[in-house]
């Protein structure tokens, strides 16, 4: 398949949008009529159709606004499997309208145990001559903690089969502080951790750079921490970051842009509650639903745009 | 629930024994006779069928010598829905011949992420009145490296629910010195961030300390790093040590009794593939494989037994 990076950047372009849309189940946020629904199609599973019916409405209100869909594994996993199958049903459901999928997983272990994890998510296999389709995206997130020989398992499918990976650099929440900024020495100075897992993102990012110079393998970088995300950017120029903490975590507009390149690329931008939920009511429609979540969309869009350019003084992306 | 740290340390004690066995399905390596018996009844579903079958043949062999398994939950997640349906039929199987299942996840992510996961694995829930019944098991491995905000649902759930959790501070593989290793200034002193880690794990497990002096907040640290182990040891006294790496991956008995305290007490360590792989012959008989299965088992109790005692100078634990 083609890199994921060009796969990615092109999508972006096309849609002038580097924002995606996180898919992130809550039954008990969902509105009211999807429930009712739920009852009364899915013949016992109740659970698995609620999610996957939402996460389709969800997908044809904006599927031709962004490049991207972002699927927190942990709430399809709170479901156990009925939560499974609907993560399923909604990643087919979104590369069906052309988005790419991302699970954001945060996964890793030691070498032949990450390489598992590559196959439920990266790579198709088969077993005694049986096809297995696990949990086929574009992209995951990992964790860094254990290491390169960790995440080589990860790059190697990336450059086999055209697809992404972000890696946990520097996440949103306060408690990022705790060990990702701790000081360490090194041969000249002293330099947060973060810098150093970003460095080493830079290193293998070499091995899967795009014929548009980015590269699959790609960090996370929350936009919550904008001066940390300025400095990170340097340290990985050819990783596109994917960037939490949009929204609902309270990063805004101007913190995100931190996360870009001086050329308007590099960086996704996802948000997941409050585009999809904070509803200002359960008893909403169907179609104020959707109108609500293309209507957020599309300022979220609009003022990610606005703030790349404004603070690189370059001309909008489109 | 009873506190997490008494019923496993009730086991090891009732059982004299600290090794716990890791169930990781890798379909290739199974017998032949698994895959004909699965290929036979199961009416389609041959992967799910092939790990149930061959995990409940493991169970049989050894549930009345081992305190706990091991679910790592990779080598599931890469057979999609069938592995996850195993993984379930195999956690029951376990609970029902007493014993307490351990899932090897390396779970974690921000706070409200996080909780879905402590949803997913240690807390029973409810949605819209359906009971939910996700991966439930006795305890799960966590990644620290989010820091302590996304540690504390997870200890949430160890208090609540008689549950208890491992966070990862220093692991087998040689990537592990990368990150894990990397020296921190602190007021006084330079030390490895793992060291600062196991500080924090030692503050949590004061949150959930059960009857017998250890806590339900415990900490993966491997066999193959004994002075490390050590070191660690100290740091958390009050913690049990998941220790991996023992067997195929190089570490020795001597090397494990490292993560051991005084009394003989406070680690569990686990073998997968060197108990239930790397068999003589793929056309091994049931027979065979459960002697061989139960004799291997028998064996390594014995070697950590001798060697926690060698080490310690203290009485064996029976």
């Amino acid at each position: 398949m083609e890199n994921f990076a060009d796969r990615l950047l092109s999508a972006i372009q096309k849609k002038n949008s580097p924002c995606i849309v996180g898919l992130d189940p809550r039954l008990d946020s969902m509105p009211e009529f999807i429930k009712q629904s739920a009852n009364v199609q899915s013949g016992g599973d109740v659970i698995r159709t609620a999610i996957s019916t939402f996460h389709r409405l969800v997908i044809d209100a904006v599927y031709d606004l962004i490049p991207a869909v972002k699927a927190q594994s942990a709430f399809y996993e709170q479901y156990g499997i009925p939560g499974m199958m609907a993560l399923l049903d909604t990643i087919d459901y979104a590369r069906e309208k052309g988005l790419l999928a991302i699970i954001d997983a945060k996964r890793n272990d030691i070498g032949s145990t990450a390489r598992a994890y590559a196959s439920a998510f990266l790579v198709e296999e088969s077993a005694w001559g049986i096809p297995v389709s696990a949990f086929n995206v574009d992209a995951i997130t990992v964790t860094p903690y254990l290491g390169e020989d960790s995440l080589l398992p990860f790059v190697d499918a990336c450059e086999r089969c055209g697809k992404g990976i972000f890696v946990v650099v520097k996440t949103s929440n306060r408690g990022s502080r705790d060990f990702q900024d701790v000081l360490v020495e090194t041969d000249s100075t002293r330099v947060p951790l973060y810098s150093i897992v970003g460095e080493l993102v830079n290193t293998l990012s070499e091995r899967a750079i795009g014929s548009k110079g980015y590269s699959s393998i790609g960090a996370v970088v929350g936009a919550t921490f904008p001066s940390e995300a300025s400095q990170l950017r340097r340290v990985m120029p050819q990783s596109i970051f994917l960037v939490p903490g949009f929204g609902a975590q309270g990063g805004g507009a101007e913190d995100a842009a931190a996360c870009f390149n001086p050329d308007g690329l590099g960086a996704v931008v996802n948000a997941s509650r409050s585009i999809t939920y904070e509803l200002p009511s359960l008893k909403i429609t169907e179609t104020e639903l959707q109108d609500l979540i293309r209507s957020r969309s599309g300022r979220m869009i609009y003022e990610i745009n606005a703030a790349v350019s404004n603070s690189r003084g370059h001309p909008s992306l489109r």
